[in-house]
């Protein structure tokens, strides 16, 4: 029999104290399944003296995360402190640089700092896992590390953020405006004071930084993302969107095309049969596009401390193993620089709402400005406003909504007609735009 | 630099020569994220002068299953050839045997006689993979095994075979009879010419056999596993689940009950909320119910050349990384015996489907019989037979259809409850009764 592998934690939030249950509870089966045992040996945390309802009777208390991590009785350091820089990334790297193999759930230092840390996890051959920092308990991360070794990705995409798919779900669902359903999930737990990283789709970012290193051997870097977030979007957009057999969802998109690798975050149509469309609720989901292969899609609880623990647990069962994954499932000298994706490049179906002054001169004039940005019109929608829908359209005082979907088209070309539809003066306000994603 | 890892490969059929072309175009990405190349070396298939379009330049052409076993050129078997007994089998137990890694996606083998060959695989040391035999390229055996490795599970259950679901789907969409969507489905390919085994629920009984096995740690077992096909469900069954909010699926349900591992395979009525209720067509896909966390479903092909060696690849490159998982997740010394679940005592709620004759006294009788054996009815409806739903019960001299929901009882009380109303001659016919799965 093996020597059991010696667990150090730092940080003991509700994650941490989860995992800390979790390697006492599951102790039998982690030592059957790993072929040794699981041993907490030392923690460390703010404070000492919080309750936590743990029994850490013989677990050392280190004096800080660095401490913890150059232990020498430490064989698998556990970070679960958070935070994209210090105290972790110093700790981290002392914990790597010394052979220790590390488990982090945090999203914002891997999507930061990911590529130091694996080339550090590298030299010294120890592992580095982190398949809680994206969709806590799906997962996701070995799915596209180990699961699809053998397959080409052309595209990942997913619900990443439950704080939005919640906001988005009951705006849909109960009509309401973004700022009510913001103020709900605030109440309820979901959304923080300053939900500013959740809806303006950073957290969304973080995550898709990690996924498509993973997927297209790209290096990790968050600020080659586009990132729009939900706040621009109203009940009105998600109606249409139903009406039109779409749901709106905030995804997190990377896609392999012809101009190289695009990673976007931003309000997405996708169609209402599609498996990402049927996810409500705080509830996340990654749907991956293997060559020649139908998606595969991945759903479950993306956040909540018994479902990171799950992956945190699962992690080190595989350091217990022995398991040694290039962090980015391929060696960093070979993840290829990735540049931000240029979205006036982009190219698909747009939706665009406008409320159009006088109807009959509007829809010539769009329809003549669409014309010479040579984009289609898949259908066009005018709203009454007392919600009854005519595709013909009337002349009318006040302004109307009129909702288009276009073919797939390019993203400047879209934004050149809407410029020169703004300058003939037929609509008030500014247009809304939403892309749209073929499943 | 480690030497490459030099596969075998038995069996060339639709499968077999798309793992052959996957590790020829995906040769450096595999290099690159297994640290050793993967090379073929040597294959056998029933004929050597069969068309594959295949470029088998400088690999070895071996004599027989076993010979490619045997041969002292080749690391790790892969088999594909299929059957849940020979060649497979001997070729499989002289590979670990001797040490070598084995790949199969084999379902009929696995289920049949895994715990032989895992314990052959833990005695040499050698890996025995076999991702594609259940789900094809959705990663539910990589999830089980080391995903939740910390996490305990209560339940795993999914839709496993695409021709059930096909069949399904379509008699649901189309208000179609059972006869007429399998006749479809074969003329499509998706069903045999003896559709016994997908349709009666062998095929996904031996996927559930080993996904139960892996989830709670026992001994893999066809024969523990209750089973029951979709020959008998109706379109009308289909419409008044509709109407009820539920969606009919055939699923595979290993659950732990307070009498131990219930294994079951049967027509489904699940909430038309669920995950699982929206996979349609022949899609598959596995909800796993893990301890404290919401439930994590993982959804796609089941099925097919390309995603099937999508899975048989990836197995090879954990190979070639050095991962060797135990087969079943616990050493099989460890895994428990596991008896075939007794039906009468399942508990859950249950879909009655009754000819009433005269629907005044029935709807009595019915009343008393369920009373009588301390059922709870959730829902009854009364159909007339042009299609309106009326829930007050009056007079009718035709038999007309009752549908009743119940609330959680057990399988025996339905049946005991059933036979006194048939004893009571108010119906015509014998009842439908269908099993309720909540998620």
């Amino acid at each position: 029999m093996v020597a059991p592998l010696k667990v150090g934690i730092a940080g003991l939030g509700t994650v941490g104290a989860e995992v800390v249950r979790l390697i006492e509870q599951q102790s039998r089966v982690l030592s059957s399944r790993c072929g040794r045992g699981v041993r907490l040996v030392a923690v460390t945390a703010c404070s000492k003296a919080k309750k936590r309802g743990l029994d850490l009777q013989g677990v050392e208390w280190a004096r800080n995360p660095l401490a913890l991590a150059n232990d020498p009785g430490v064989d698998c350091f556990v970070e679960l402190m958070g935070g994209a820089g210090e105290p972790a990334l110093s700790a981290i790297e002392a914990a790597l640089k010394a052979g220790k193999s590390v488990v982090t759930a945090n999203k914002a230092l891997i999507a930061r700092h990911g590529l130091k840390l694996a080339r550090a996890a590298e030299q010294s051959g120890a592992a580095l896992n982190f398949e809680a920092a994206v969709g806590a308990a799906i997962p996701v991360v070995k799915t596209l590390r180990e699961g699809l070794a053998g397959t080409a990705v052309n595209r990942v995409y997913g619900i990443l953020n439950g704080t939005c798919n919640y906001i988005l779900t009951r705006m849909e669902q109960e009509g309401l405006s973004f700022a009510e359903c913001l103020k709900d999930a605030q109440r309820l737990g979901y959304a923080e004071a300053n939900p500013s990283f959740d809806v303006d789709g950073h957290d969304t970012a973080q995550k898709l930084a990690i996924l498509a290193s993973l997927a297209f051997g790209t290096r990790v870097s968050q600020s080659a993302i586009y990132v729009e977030g939900i706040s621009s979007i109203a009940p009105e957009d998600l109606r249409a969107a139903a009406e039109l057999g779409y749901r709106v969802k905030l995804l997190g998109v990377a896609v392999r095309t012809a101009k190289g690798i695009e990673q976007r975050v931003h309000p997405t149509m996708v169609p209402k049969t599609s498996s990402i469309a049927q996810v409500m609720g705080v509830t996340n989901a990654v749907t991956i596009d293997g060559e020649g292969i139908p998606p595969i899609t991945l759903v479950g609880p993306g956040a909540g401390g018994a479902a990171t623990a799950s992956a945190v647990v699962a992690d080190i069962a595989d350091v217990a193993r022995g398991v040694r994954a290039l962090p980015f499932g391929r060696p960093v000298e070979r993840l290829r620089k990735i540049e931000k994706a240029p979205m006036e490049r982009h190219e698909g179906g747009y939706y665009i709402r406008l409320m159009a002054r006088d109807l009959a001169g509007t829809a010539a004039t769009i329809a003549t400005r669409l014309a010479e940005q040579k984009i289609s019109i898949e259908s066009i929608v005018q709203r009454h406003a007392n919600g009854v829908d005519a595709v013909q359209i009337a002349g009318k005082a006040a302004p109307v909504p009129v909702i288009l979907i276009t073919y797939a088209t390019s993203e400047d070309a879209v934004y050149r007609a809407l410029d020169a539809v703004q300058r003939d003066k037929v609509i008030s306000g500014r247009p809304q735009v939403i892309r749209i994603e073929k499943n």
